[in-house]
Parts: structure tokens; C-alpha cells; sequence
């Protein structure tokens, strides 16, 4: 398969009339296009306007779709007990289901093609069978929540751990390793230290199994790990083993000089999520300190109730002009940086190698995007238009691993109306009444 | 005219299977959908998902339009004096007509129906005609700059005020009253006093002729003006007559106590541009705090080259989410006082009255909104949605005064593929060397 447009391979390298050459689930090359049409004339030739890598989402929640703008303008705590987590206990299996195809075919529309995917504690199952059907390529795992933590939430240490090397056994590597496993542990206020622990341990049994928890997303929560354990949050997740090459840390809004150093010290990667943490009103992650220490940062949507989209394109815009005001400096954070973030930042956090550019010999996760729109029009920059002027909404091609996702705005792999209907007739007849009750007895 | 769909009259009024009756270019009624069908069968039916008021872009750069990501990640004075002025000095009276008109045409598209548009020095009249053909009402204004300012753009006092004068006479009130005229001096750094207290004196000579102009946007700035005058930006512009009932200024994100007090008791509207305040660095404006303290606040997208969009819809979160992580408060500038600042809140600072909300005998300026995209899946509170979820790309109706300027998202009133072709031929042949040279020399 030739795609060609104007190839954006990396965020240096852009090619004018350009192509990406796909054989099987690899990029064979990339160059002119009529040199490759010439070379591979059999080859089916998908045209677009600008080719790019797929986007890895750093942190998301796919199965808090269904809850896409039901808690607004709330305190943080109304925000989570009232909504978020009755909404996660009470949905069935077959709901959860439909949560996470909602989630997966907003990333497939918008050109996230990677997802670091935050699950929930149930049905997890039905997540990875989305996924993998679906398409795309993830880190994946199952939440852990053994303490401070609702009904229907709530588990015992133990079965959260078994229940999560069941999924391992089950899913990594599965549908042709396009799937993988990440041990989810909440956060630190809803885990206990030999859950914690245990999340480590478990990590390191299985190869290429990776860790991904939220860290010091708001204030209380770094001064509540503070009273339980007399630590700052990193050095305290550091204390149990969550740091490190293979740990994915969420947000790091709130971190001192010396939590920096250790998640350089360490590798850990930091996923930014500006919508996120605006809406929330978290604050604002000290991004560019941590591209200045060397630290990997991804990006991230985190979840439709608190953002309300899973476009990565707002979001790299909303990444570097947050930065840009925080620190009232127009030249930082700019679109080379963030596109970075974006592809190889992500890439790295989530652990495929070969991901996040536009290489021979690399993987074939590719998207292609729409100029042909008034809010594209004039184009003097086709990088800077990616970060700061196009949508989730210009994706019209979407490939993973070679295998065409979406085509001409389409989607293929799944019926998108029904994928709709299903979740609006769902959110019709969501009560979450039981299960807020339970869950407002926690709130703080 | 009927448009049905859930109706959003105003901030506190939703209409499910809703209905707008419009007679010419006012509306008779809002009311039930069925109910009006029945009393009104002649009348043709437009239906879509979501009807509201057409928005009030507050503080809009159509004319910049041609600039859209031509300078990206700079500097403010690189931004400026490289780019920015350089480009509204070299543009002919036709290439100012195809700017303005790309303008209008991503406001028509993305659901703005009046703007107070700050056009520039030269061939205004062409901006004013294209507005007026293509049906948009606004509030539009030559720029007057009489000092500190590149070849190409500076005029001598007298003339950019004569300039002016003929402009009112032409325009102000024309095309049915739907184009109106405001005075418009760049900022107090560009204009000397007798320039700005020329301005005042020209409004107030005519009948609804209003003021539009940049204030305390970024630090340097104010210095300026303090070292010009001695005073803080906002006294200069009261002492020199630029505040008051009559008159707009964008941004203000730099005032202190005092000038907020002079806002809130003359009257002045201020416009929040808060995409553009992210971009450049320019900082947070204190909204929430200028709407406790009684001042009318409209937002605005400001130009496409430091936003990069005119949509507004964006622009509404992008407010809404800026003042929650600067204040650490998710509860503040919650949807409906956004939807306000949008509506109503542009309307006053317009000067248009029966503007900004759908009730019996108000202006006809209407737009509507499909929500059968995964985007908008599932949908709990319509007006949330509008303000956090939805985007100028949903947006496929938009009357202005009864006339229908887009249908089922094709743009009735000019031809969207001429007007970006025309466009692009421009940006591909803009020469800005010799501009540039001439600005680079004013560069602080």
C-alpha cells in the first residue's frame, strides 16, 4: 500500500509530494512519490494531504466515554464520588463494553492509533476485546483499588493482583502484539503499600508488562500519600517500586525539585494532560523543567468527563500555549516539542519500539489528515498547522500495523452509528443512584 | 422561517423539540416545535440538533486572516514587527478584500454572526463591502496609527482621522443596519493623544458610532504608555476619553486594581481573547474578577495568527478552562457564564440591542449545531456541550437578520472554494521583504 501526501516523517523531516510505502504490518520506505509509484506501481495508492505518524495517547480512559460531560463545573471530589466512580461501579459488562468502543472509535476518528488505557477495576475483558478488534494498538490494564475505594469498586489486595495476572496471561502480546499489558494501580491514596508492592512484583514477572498509575494529578491528593506515609508522593511510589523505565506516571502536576530528579534518575516517563488539568483545575505541569532535566514526556486526553474529547490535536495545541502563558514565554513548548511529545514521547512511554515515526523498517501506524478546509487555509507550515491549527476532525485515514482502520473519514472496522446509539441509549438509562450513595460516604 | 431543534434560547432557557419562528429579520416566537408547526404551516421548516443565538466574536483580526500560522513560536516584537505589520502594510486593496472575506467566511462556517472586527490602516472599504455582501453583522473600524508605526501603515493624524470620517459616512448603518462603525486606534503605543482624543471626539459626533481598541495586552506595553505618560494604560485611556459605555477593549490582562475600578464604573466592555493570550504569552486576564466586580465581558478569537482559529465554540472552553487552572477552581467560569460572555456579553459590547438571545421581537441571528458525531456522545446538558464540547466545525446553520448565509453546512452567500483558492494563490506569492524591512527598524 502507497500513502501519499505531503509526509510529515518525523518533526524534522518533512517531504513535499511525498509517500509512505507499507508492506504488510511494516514501513518498507518512504520518499518521493512518483519514485514509489514507479517502483511498487501494484501496490494500491491512498492519497491524503498530510501523512503523519499515529498519535500514542500517553494516558486515556477509554470506558469513561460514557460519562462525557456528565459532572461539569464541579469541585474536584463531587466531580469523582458523585460521577466518575459511581459511574464505573455500576456499569455491567455489556456497558463497559460499549464505553470502550465509544473511547476507541473517537481515537480511530481522531488519529490516536496508540492508547496508554486507563480501564476500570470490572470487566476489563471487554476492553481488550475492543481494542484488539478494533484495531489499534495499547497498553492496557485492568485498576486496582484495594482501600478508600467505593462498593463495586473495592477489592482485596490479593484478588486485584490475581485478577490482574489472569488478564496478563490472557492479553499481553495478544492479537499479534498489537495488545499489551500495563499494571494500573489507581493512585496511591485508593492502594495499599502491598498493593503497591504487589503491582511491582507482578510487572516484573512478565516481560514487557509495564506499569501506569496517576501521580500527583491535585494538592490533596499529594497532602493525603504525605500524611499516610511521611513522603512526598514520587519518593513514596519510588519506595514501593513505581518508578522507572517501565513506569508510565500520569499528570506530575505537583512535584518539588526532588521528585524531578528521581523520575530523571530513574526514566520514569510523565504523561501531560492539559485539558485535563485545566478543567479540573489541577494546575500546571511543569513540562518544559521536565524536558529540561531529560525526562520522556508523553501526551494525553485523558478521559471525555474531564477534557471533553479525545482529539490529540487540541490537545497538543492546549499543550504548548498552557506552557507558553504559564510561563509567559511564546518560544517554549513550540510545535517541534510537542509533536515530539505527541509521537515519540508517547512511543517510548507505552514501550513499542519502532513506533512514532515514519521509517523504513518501522511499524505501519499512519494517519493521514484533510487541508482542504478553511481553517487550513493558508498553510505556510505544515508541522506548525498540525499542532496548532488541525483538528481530531481533518483525520480522514487512520492505519495500525498496516491494516486500514479508517478510509476517506470512514470508519471500517466498526459501525460507527451503532457504536453511538448504543452508548446514548446506555447514558439514557444510566441510574447511578446506588452506587453515588456508596460512593459519597468516602468523599472527604 | 421555522428552525427546530432543542432550543438554547439563553443561558437558563432550553427547549427540547424546540422551535424558532422567524418573520424577515426578526423572530416572532420561540416556543414547542409542534405547537408552531401547526400555527405556522406555510412557513419552511429548517431543522437541525441544537438552535442558538449566532455568536458575538468580541474581538476579531479578519484581515489577518492571510496570516494564519505564518509566524509561529516567536517572540511578541518578532511576531509583530517580522510578520504581523509587515503583512497589513504589503497587502493591495484586492488581497485585503480576499483576507477579510476568508475571515467571514470562517466566521459564517463556525457559527459567528456579528463581529467587532479591527480591520487595518488601508483599503477598509473593502473589508466593509465584503462583510455586507457575504450578510455577516458586525462592528467594524479602519485602524488609526499616527506614531511608532512602519512605512505602509503610519498616517498622519488628520488624516487617518478624516480617513475615518468618510468611513462613517459611508458605512456606519449600512447594508441595513447590520454594519456599524467603530473607531478603532491600533493601541495607545501606536497613537499619539491628539490622535486618540481625535477618536473620541469622531464618536461621539455620530449617532452609535462606537470605540474599539487593544489595551494593557502584554507588559510591555503597559511600560510603555507608563513611560510615555506617567500613567497606567487604562487612566491614559480615561484620561484621553477611550473608556466608557461606548467602548471595547480587547484583552486587559494587565491592570491593577485601580484601572479595574475605572472599567467597572465607566462602563467599558471588555473583550477576552484568551486562545491569543496562551499563544503569545501576553497572560491570564483576571475575567472572573472583572465579572464580580459588574463589567460587561464579550470574548473574542482575535486573529488567526495567534489563535489559529476564528471558531468560537473552542474558544468558549479555552476561557472557561484558562480562568479554572489560574484560579485552581474547577466551579468558576462555569458553562452558562461563558455561553453569556459568548451571547449577551459580545451583544452589549456591540451595541446591537435585542441581540444574543432567541425571544420574541429580538434580532434573527441564528445558528445551529448537528450533534450526531462521537463528540457529542452522549450528550447530558446541551448547554454544557456547547461550551465544552462542541466546535465551529458542527456548526451547519447560520442566519443573520432572517437570511440564511450557510444550510446544512454549505455556504450559501459566497463560494468557500474560490474564496480559499484565492486565498492560497496569495499566501504562495506574499513577498513581506521589503515590509519587513521598514518594520524591523521600529523594532524595540
Amino acid at each position: 500500500m502507497r500513502v501519499s501526501g505531503t509526509v510529515i516523517a518525523d518533526s524534522s523531516t518533512v517531504i513535499e509530494d511525498g509517500c509512505v510505502l507499507i508492506e504488510g504490518e511494516t514501513i518498507r520506505t518512504v520518499g518521493d512519490r512518483e519514485r514509489l509509484a514507479e517502483q511498487y506501481p501494484d501496490h494500491r495508492e491512498l492519497t491524503t494531504d498530510i501523512v503523519m505518524p499515529g498519535i500514542v495517547g500517553g494516558h486515556i480512559h477509554s470506558v469513561q466515554s460514557l460519562g462525557r460531560g456528565i459532572a461539569e463545573d464541579c469541585e474536584l471530589f463531587d466531580w469523582l464520588f458523585d460521577y466518575i466512580l459511581p459511574m464505573e461501579a455500576t456499569l455491567t459488562a455489556d456497558e463497559m463494553a460499549a464505553a470502550a468502543r465509544l473511547g476507541y472509535l473517537e481515537l480511530i476518528e481522531t488519529g490516536t492509533t496508540t492508547a496508554i488505557d486507563h480501564l476500570s477495576v470490572a470487566h476489563a475483558d471487554r476492553a481488550f476485546e475492543a481494542a484488539g478488534e478494533m484495531g489499534l494498538r495499547g497498553l492496557l490494564g485492568k485498576v486496582l483499588m484495594d482501600r478508600r475505594s467505593p462498593d463495586g469498586l473495592l477489592e482485596a489486595t490479593a484478588d486485584a493482583l490475581a485478577e490482574s495476572e489472569r488478564l496478563i496471561q490472557k492479553y499481553h502480546g495478544s492479537f499479534g502484539d498489537r495488545i499489551r499489558y500495563a499494571v494500573t494501580p489507581r493512585f496511591a491514596v485508593s492502594c495499599t503499600e502491598a498493593c503497591l508492592r504487589g503491582c511491582r512484583e507482578l510487572a516484573d514477572s512478565y516481560d514487557g508488562v509495564r506499569i501506569h498509575t496517576h501521580a500527583s494529578e491535585n494538592r490533596s491528593e499529594i497532602d493525603t500519600v504525605e500524611a499516610d506515609t511521611g513522603m512526598g508522593n514520587i519518593h513514596w511510589l519510588d519506595e514501593v517500586g513505581l518508578t522507572g523505565e517501565d513506569v508510565v506516571l500520569a499528570h506530575c502536576v505537583w512535584t518539588d525539585d526532588s521528585e524531578r530528579e528521581l523520575l530523571a534518575e530513574t526514566g520514569t516517563h510523565v504523561t501531560h494532560c492539559p485539558s485535563s488539568n485545566m478543567k479540573l483545575a489541577s494546575g500546571v505541569a511543569p513540562v518544559v523543567d521536565y524536558l529540561d532535566r531529560g525526562i520522556n514526556v508523553a501526551l494525553g486526553n485523558d478521559g471525555p468527563p474531564c477534557n471533553n474529547t479525545l482529539d490529540p490535536f487540541t490537545e497538543m495545541k492546549q499543550a504548548s500555549t498552557l506552557q507558553k502563558v504559564d510561563q509567559l514565554d511564546p518560544t517554549i513548548a513550540d510545535a517541534e516539542t510537542i509533536f515530539e511529545m505527541a509521537t515519540t514521547g508517547g512511543a517510548k512511554a507505552a514501550g513499542f519500539d519502532r513506533l512514532g515515526k515514519l521509517k523504513a523498517g518501522w511499524r505501519a501506524d499512519v494517519i493521514g489528515l484533510s487541508t482542504e478546509t478553511t481553517r487550513a487555509t493558508p498553510l505556510y507550515d505544515p508541522l506548525s498547522h498540525l499542532v496548532y491549527g488541525a483538528r481530531g476532525e481533518d483525520v480522514e485515514l487512520t492505519i495500525v500495523d498496516g491494516e486500514v482502520l479508517m478510509e476517506d473519514g470512514e470508519v471500517i472496522v466498526a459501525d460507527a452509528d451503532a457504536i453511538r446509539d448504543e452508548a446514548n441509549d446506555i447514558a439514557d438509562s444510566l441510574d447511578l443512584e446506588e452506587a453515588r450513595e456508596n460512593a459519597q460516604r468516602l468523599k472527604p
